[in-house]
């Protein structure tokens, strides 16, 4: 069959289902959203996924037969070759068949990949990881995500939980993560763990800055919060954000002994700290892993923002 | 061209040439020694090669023409593809094309790969980790060698260093490493480490039975004392053993979270530790691992002794 030069990506979140239709080149040439409603179970699910593809394609003035296919990136553990989601919570999905749920609604073949692992598909193929085969990306949101490129590809290990760099354990005796173990990078290192290291700081009356912005939002005090302070030279707001960079660091160093890789990258809402967090990352790097690899790997930030998963979900009809 | 059934495997030490015949099967048919004499440079090295391969081709009765190919397995890093030895510390080599030093004297093909990989490869092959594609293993020596086995194939990540596990950092505030970084896994969980811990164990009179095991073979406390003494029921020894399995097993548990393997694989001299590092392997991963890879992983034992490199090497040809 010739390829049409078109995908569907779908970046399926807990509350919104976003869907767009992608160029061969890379380009999102329109979008949509629906809610994606988890109650009403996968087959609900999927329906919303293909009304939200359909909307997509009638706004880019294309039907079903332009398509090359639909790639869905997806929160949990995945078995990609069957196109199941093996396990979610936030969908409160189990064994869910969700690409051919999708394909009997479309009737296009569907691919599936976990929805950090889309974020990297992204981000190597147009943003900030093009070019490189060797690749770790964290995605710092409310959780830590992850995805390793390794060789070229998606590494998802034994049983699709490869890459799930939030819950590797960086400090043994730390807070305990909503995993039920003590101390991951997800429970030091998250927009979560950082909007609440700034709560403590505004409660000690220690950052009048970030107590000020925090009431310009209703008095929420979240990681954009935190970010902004920090870039206003706030030295509270900065310190969260240089603790979080080393924790990140520490983590990355181990992984730089380990896997040797070119480019570490990282995307998510709470990578707009930028420096605040690489520069501390780097000087962990630098400190703990070994010298040879450390020599070879940059650590940059994403470059395509919150369109990252959809359009690696895309990548992934092509692959 | 037809198959032959026979590679050369070649383990280079930096002390030890071990050239092997290998079967199709991974039987070792004949096999020989020289001595390495680094000191002979580049040239001098792979003369000692060509000789103990001949050596051990003439011991199985079969001539160069009978072979597919000479596999080189080599301590340091290398350039799998160009068959370069980009630098190793224990050879004096810094980018010695040594596969085509080999190939001038022998006029067979030559692969090479870095050691402890050729033992990871050896035990994928015919030992304890056949039939598993996603593995990680340890050796356990004078340093700590390691091998990522990820997807059936060796993992060497951007320039050939990945795999390097025993300088993961596993104690930023822990000994010094040979390597000039702190408390890497090497400083604190390899044969010279659990030496070293047996040595002050017995200096301060804690260990009568290390102390008799070590007289009886001149006052050498290595770690053969340690598993010796452990097995019989002394408590210091089986704590050293302990400690560097805790250790092993916080490094593992990162790594179980990171890469979600199938298997763990204990090889080299220390491994004889068996249990007394394995069962301490076993609860740090429990209960620093993300749960579901842990779930899934296995903690061996190597089972081809010091063979594996060879094997391992000889498997490079059929690659």
């Amino acid at each position: 069959m010739a390829e049409q030069g078109y995908a569907l990506g779908i970046d399926l979140g807990a509350t919104t289902v976003k869907a767009g239709v992608v160029s061969r080149a890379g380009e999102i040439v329109a979008r949509a959203e629906r809610a994606t409603e988890p109650e009403k179970g996968p087959a609900g699910v999927a329906e919303n996924i293909a009304l939200a593809g359909r909307d997509a394609l009638r706004a880019a003035g294309l039907e079903l037969s332009d398509l090359d296919g639909v790639g869905v990136g997806t929160p949990g553990i995945c078995n990609v070759d069957e196109g199941v989601v093996v396990s979610s919570g936030n969908l409160n999905f189990k064994n869910v068949p969700l690409a051919a749920l999708v394909r009997e609604r479309l009737g296009v073949p569907v691919r599936l990949e976990n929805d950090a692992n889309c974020a990297g598909l992204g981000e190597q193929w147009c943003g900030a990881a093009r070019g490189h085969d060797d690749v770790i990306l964290y995605t710092l949101g409310t959780g830590v995500g992850g995805a390793l490129i390794l060789g070229g590809r998606i590494y998802g290990g034994a049983t699709g939980w490869a890459g799930e760099l939030g819950h590797i354990c960086v400090d043994p005796d730390g807070p305990e993560c909503t995993c039920g173990l003590k101390g991951c990078l997800e429970a030091v290192a998250s927009a979560t763990a950082m909007a609440r290291a700034a709560r403590e700081v505004v409660a000690a009356g220690r950052s009048p800055a970030m107590a000020r912005l925090a009431s310009e939002q209703g008095g929420r005090l979240d990681a954009r919060v935190v970010i902004t302070a920090a870039r206003g030279g706030d030295p509270e707001a900065q310190q969260i954000l240089r603790k979080a960079g080393e924790y990140l660091g520490l983590v990355s160093a181990m992984l730089v002994s380990a896997l040797n890789p070119e480019l570490i990258v990282i995307g998510g809402g709470a990578s707009h700290g930028g420096e605040f967090l690489m520069e501390p990352m780097r000087q962990m790097i630098a400190r703990h892993a070994m010298p040879g690899p450390a020599s070879v790997v940059k650590v940059v930030q994403a470059s395509l923002g919150n369109d990252a998963g959809l359009i690696g979900a895309a990548t992934l009809v092509w692959r």
